[in-house]
């Protein structure tokens, strides 16, 4: 793949219905092209999952964000209506990983995430791109979602370049002016870079990124018949990205008792209380927060 | 009616399927029957749409909280899920406006609207406790909505004493253990004071009560097409119950125009962003703010 040539950006809106944010950044690009307009960068937008978008939605039958796992994008049996869109994006954006066009995919969440970088892999071009958009904007974290022998079944894993924008905390089916901004912003500032690259200059960049890197998913208490036993301790709400010890309080439940963190050392949540979760399982993500030095 | 002895106290939870708090509260008491136990009070807590509550949606086919028309609820035609709900609810709790029943429904918001009793009649028992529990805890406001010449369809138009809680900021589908717990113990305190009634005492109340009377609902801007034009301006949101002058920035477009509220008085929006009422074209409620005296 040729990295000193980005063939084209295509950011994707909307894969989760409910949404908005990033459904309406797309729908607001595509009414006006020359928005995103670089003199050496072609853009195209697009709407991951427009009947759920409809529909306020995160989905209809099965969440389209996990259906890009390669066996499944060419089994013809999985036709739910998340698994055959997934096919329908696989054949205008992909070869699945062996793409030549730079993906950003546009989510939210209720969780406090402000603006979050997903990264699905560990391309060199992705990292020096993240230390860029974390210099410009230090509001900017990156987290990597990779877990050994496992492929990711994201949108965003259909091209080795790019990633998921993440920002939050938002309510499902709102929008946020603020977050609106601040995400349309980032997209403006990624672009930047990649047209620098397109002109042949390397944009300076920082020695080191910190990154947050994937531990485990946390469920939360659970009754023997499988109900939810409790919440986030509100001492933990909203307190993604930050140090949670062993011995911290975890979760409060409903008979008002405080459960405390239990593992042997310190992780950095993320993810807490993402209302689409609960159906998954997951409380939260545990993180551990690390810089790497970028060659 | 008699309102020296209140016969049964009704708390819904649950009315609307993604609010979360008030189907937990509900299941919590439920569990364990002693939590509200007053010697002179029955208290029955029941969840308003349960299979909404199983699909974490608001409602199946319509919204339940609009469907307490007398017509309606004698209208056997009328045969969609929530429909057909209420006619249940009615049966168990009414007849509407001849129901001897106190009632309570549990709802909550993605609105800043902290700890609000929305009451939908002028019944001088409800105001006479919405006083209490404003005095005793000063987090809780006021807001009336009722409407000249037109019926009320809300859950808690089945009953004249009573009225709904709504709570917020809060996405939809989610707990958060701080307003889970604001909330149980303003219902405490409704049945606190519930209890002494029905022990014979007064209970000492101040002299006015701070009202936030409904005017009329805002759409957001919208093109030609019936689209959204324009999100709440950021210096609005979050600013429920303060006051909206004439002039002062109401939304933004998604080109970055401003907006002005281009009303002649001033008054206090509500429901500000709520994202169930995107679809009813609500971008928020206007209010007047009164205080009205006591007798
Ligand atoms: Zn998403
Ligand atoms: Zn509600």
């Amino acid at each position: 793949m040729n990295t000193n040539h980005i063939r084209q950006v295509v950011i994707v809106g909307g894969t989760h219905g409910n949404e908005r944010i990033g459904l309406y950044l797309v729908k607001k690009f595509n009414q006006d092209s020359s928005l995103l307009f670089r003199p050496n960068l072609t853009t195209n937008c697009l709407i991951g999952n427009p009947q759920a978008c409809k529909e306020n939605q995160r989905y209809i039958e099965t969440d389209l964000n996990r259906c890009f796992i390669k066996a499944d994008l060419d089994n013809h049996l999985l036709g739910r209506h998340e698994e055959k869109q997934a096919k329908v994006l696989h054949e205008q954006l992909g070869p699945k990983g062996n793409s030549e066009n730079f993906l950003l995919d546009l989510h939210s969440t209720t969780a406090n995430m402000g603006l979050t970088l997903i990264l699905v892999n560990d391309h060199p071009f992705n990292l020096h791109l993240a230390a860029y958009l974390t210099h410009h904007n230090p509001q900017v974290r990156v987290y990597r979602w990779t877990q050994e022998n496992q492929e990711n079944a994201f949108v965003s894993s259909l091209c080795q370049l790019g990633f998921a924008i993440e920002v939050g905390p938002i309510p499902q089916g709102i929008l946020l002016a603020s977050l609106f901004k601040e995400t349309e912003t980032l997209i403006h500032q990624t672009l930047d870079y990649l047209e620098q690259v397109n002109r042949g200059a390397s944009p300076p960049l920082p020695k080191t990124l910190t990154l947050f890197q994937h531990l485990e998913v946390v469920d939360y208490p659970k009754t023997s018949n499988g109900e939810l036993a409790g919440m986030i301790h509100p001492q933990l709400q909203g307190r993604d990205y930050q140090p949670l010890n062993p011995g911290d309080p975890i979760f409060l439940t409903f008979e008002d008792q405080t459960l405390f963190y239990e593992g042997c050392s310190t992780v950095w949540p993320i993810f807490i209380n993402e209302a689409a979760y609960y159906e998954k399982g997951i409380a939260m993500c545990l993180t551990h927060k690390q810089d790497i030095s970028l060659k």
